[in-house]
């Protein structure tokens, strides 16, 4: 009956194809005026027989004591610390007080290692910055000899517990943010930020960036220490919970957290402070500039991340970040090593005079946001932030939906109210994104190619498949190698 | 062809049914498991032929010159004027230095025109407080005395320019909001917030209640004014658009609004005052409490609506109040005249230990809010109001959807990202709401039905269809009796 029914229904209603896979076929249906409906599909690991069955055996958690059955129980205990954790933002310090050997010429730097020589130009121009703010040298050329030197060492934000937004630069005078993990006790830091346009962390280096870094230094640093200080501490996770109910996501939209931060440090600086001027300065400073904020999230979700990381046997991402050049993602079972591959250029909206011609490639440890399921992961909370990255308020919704295909759960502490208040995606597993060859989506600033310049949009990113499929390639041998056992 | 294919269509997959208007003819299609769509639709004007030979005449703008073409001409201008209104909150002044009259026993309230013994329990209550907090008489009994006797006179806040949320009560010694709209000039005024629960506006009167009030009178209306002076004004218009983008529908979620406000406030105070303390706590109570922008918000929709109002042939509603007894509306082709109806008991979601039971009838001045366009008209863009009024983000996009087809246009300047970006429906016209039956929306506290009480819950409540239909026969007789030629 069926079937006759069916084939009838095709004489009269003509044929309709359910396309799944190459989109091209369905050009044909759409000249010929013919119904499609069109399935993205994709073999999983992008077709790589050997992937396909290490990701179908690692994925496999029915039998219990199977290597997938304890690979599920360690991602579980990764996300059961991760969710746990309890970010509280207790102290601002200059970065030599927290790392002393900085004095002799450490810098910190975004994303994984690299060298001086292999910087990009935002990068470059950074460091340039902090060579000229510390007075190890006295002019742009002076800095570029010495960066290039062995009197100056680099060395990652990450394997100093550390985050710091596009470039990351931290220099021992930058005042630091201290956030505990009161659940766990780990710390986190990130440096404060600048605002926007002709910023440090965008590679400027001109006297008005020196000048206000150092204003940060001298002034909003220990203002900030004191209030906080006074304060016995500000609560980071209900402050983020708060701004996802108002419209952020919490990497390029932080209007409501920098208000809900103003908020409360507004009267602990009044209450801290005898100088009513300094306090004037400094809440106009955090008021105009929307992405204060960020750096707080970032430590917040730095400090959440190290809490699940380092837990035998577990797939989730817990770095993602990049230095301009590659992006680099560590694992929660693989312990510190990096996979990293090519960064991307972002797609995005760029600030009028500037093209994609100037932007340089991905960029920053802000990436610890989408890690943590904030930023590109909780867009669809978020409508506004189309206006700064690009795209529409439906495709920041079709974002976070997709981003829960590659989670391992959802964070029912940051709930999203315009997809009905669903937990926001979080815990990356690198099974689940090379299986499915869908890619976390980061949203981003874009700086310019070139040292000096600064911002010049925003975006959206992905990072290279390689990081993703090296990382299980890795899982695969510790795991197959006994780790799980 | 087309017909042989539907009978054949027909006969192969059954009937289906398109159900219009009532609904329980849907039951007995549902019963039988047959596939039917239901589409709500109701008699115009609810099925009165007068009322329907009137919106169709007044509505019907096709013919250069006839009463609907000077309907949509006057309806344009009031819209224009509206939507031109720039709204800034330039001074805080006691209530008896803009109304001198005051201090000879008159008593503002919510709504239009009420006396003492028909007044509501809250209302009772408010104006008991208020009695106290002057000094007219020292305990309620007194006040219940006074107010019933003819040395307090009573008059909507709506009479003076002003509007206040709830109770709306305004005595001579409250601070209150001063509003200009600087494109027409018109001023519009407001009481300060004095934050949830046990409160005034809710029809409280204990001490806790007189002594907080003594402090609004006595530190924040002064700390504000002097801060206000200094700071030259804030533009109210662009801060409830950005609260729009950060989840607020600008009636029952203030948190945007209230941070925003508190931004520009704080290093204005700051900067304005020398007592440290003093600004301290002034922070700290506009911090506590996340309604304290809805007065400023009403007094600034105020200043807008009162610019159109006074067109003549205009339908568009320039008022919407309540007393807690009856729901009335204003229009601005009818001038001053109140269209009233019995007010209903709100649905929604009540505190702890309260039911509907405990609930007072719809009360304040705060739907000045949805009269322009926010508030339950803008519940789409703000998903996470329905935590506090109930429903669904589902539905709160259902309202905003329903709220355009009873409104004359979209406000471009407040526009919800969640809608993408659509402009919020602005501009009631009271014949759309007799020819749909769609009565307006209106998201709104919920009072203790009892004087002393306070606030019990928060919910969603419609105004009664008759203030629609009486000031739709008002507008007929002015424009059939020549005001549009």
């Amino acid at each position: 009956m069926g079937s006759a029914h069916s084939i009838a229904a095709l004489l009269q209603e003509g044929p309709r194809v359910l396309n799944v896979g190459v989109r091209s076929f369905t050009e044909a249906l759409a000249a010929a005026g013919a119904s499609y409906l069109h399935v993205e599909w994709q073999p999983p690991a992008q077709g790589d027989p050997e992937l396909s069955r290490l990701v179908a055996m690692l994925a496999d958690d029915r039998e219990p004591g199977s290597l997938g059955a304890r690979m599920r129980e360690a991602n579980d205990e990764a996300l059961r610390r991760i969710l746990a954790a309890d970010p509280v933002w207790e102290d601002v310090r200059p970065a030599r007080e927290i790392w002393p050997e900085m004095d002799d010429g450490l810098l910190l730097h975004a994303g994984p290692p690299i060298h001086w020589e292999h910087m990009c130009g935002p990068m470059q121009g950074a460091v340039i910055g902090a060579i000229l703010l510390e007075g190890w040298a006295s002019d742009e050329e002076g800095a570029r000899a010495l960066a290039a030197s062995d009197r100056i060492r680099f060395s990652p934000c990450h394997h100093h517990g550390a985050v710091g937004p596009m470039a990351g630069l931290v220099s021992p005078s930058m005042p630091m943010f201290v956030v505990r993990n009161t659940a766990a006790g780990n710390l986190a830091y990130s440096s404060l930020n600048e605002g926007l346009g002709k910023v440090l962390r965008y590679g400027a280096f001109g006297p008005e960036v020196i000048a206000r870094l150092r204003w940060m230094c001298d002034t909003l640093g220990p203002a900030l220490q004191t209030a906080i200080r006074q304060l016995g501490g500000v609560q980071l996770k209900p402050m983020i919970a708060q701004a996802l109910q108002m419209g952020d996501e919490a990497h390029n939209r932080h209007m409501a957290g920098t208000s809900l931060l103003f908020r409360a440090l507004a009267p602990a600086l009044v209450r801290a402070l005898d100088d009513r001027e300094r306090v004037a300065a400094v809440l106009d400073f955090i008021t105009a500039n929307n992405y204060f904020f960020l750096n707080l999230a970032m430590a917040a979700c730095k400090a959440m991340m190290d809490a699940g990381h380092g837990i035998p046997c577990s797939s989730i991402v817990t770095t993602m970040a990049r230095n301009g050049v590659e992006f680099g993602i560590r694992v929660s079972g693989t312990g510190d090593r990096w996979f990293t591959g090519p960064a991307a250029i972002p797609e995005g909206v760029f600030l009028p005079g500037f093209s994609a011609e100037d932007a340089a490639g991905d960029i920053g440890d802000s990436a610890i946001t989408e890690t943590a399921g904030l930023g590109g992961f909780a867009m669809g909370g978020a409508p506004a932030v189309v206006k700064v990255v690009g795209g529409t308020p439906e495709d920041a919704v079709a974002f976070t939906t997709m981003m829960y295909s590659i989670t391992w759960t959802r964070n029912p502490n940051w709930t999203l109210p315009a997809l009905s208040f669903a937990g926001t995606p979080t815990g990356i597993d690198v099974r689940k994104v090379v299986d499915s060859n869908l890619l976390p989506l980061i949203n981003t600033g874009i700086a310019h190619k070139q040292a000096g310049i600064g911002q010049v949009g925003a975006g959206l990113v992905r990072p290279p498949m390689v990081c993703f499929t090296e990382a299980l390639r890795a899982l695969a041998d510790a795991v197959l190698g006994g780790q799980c056992t």
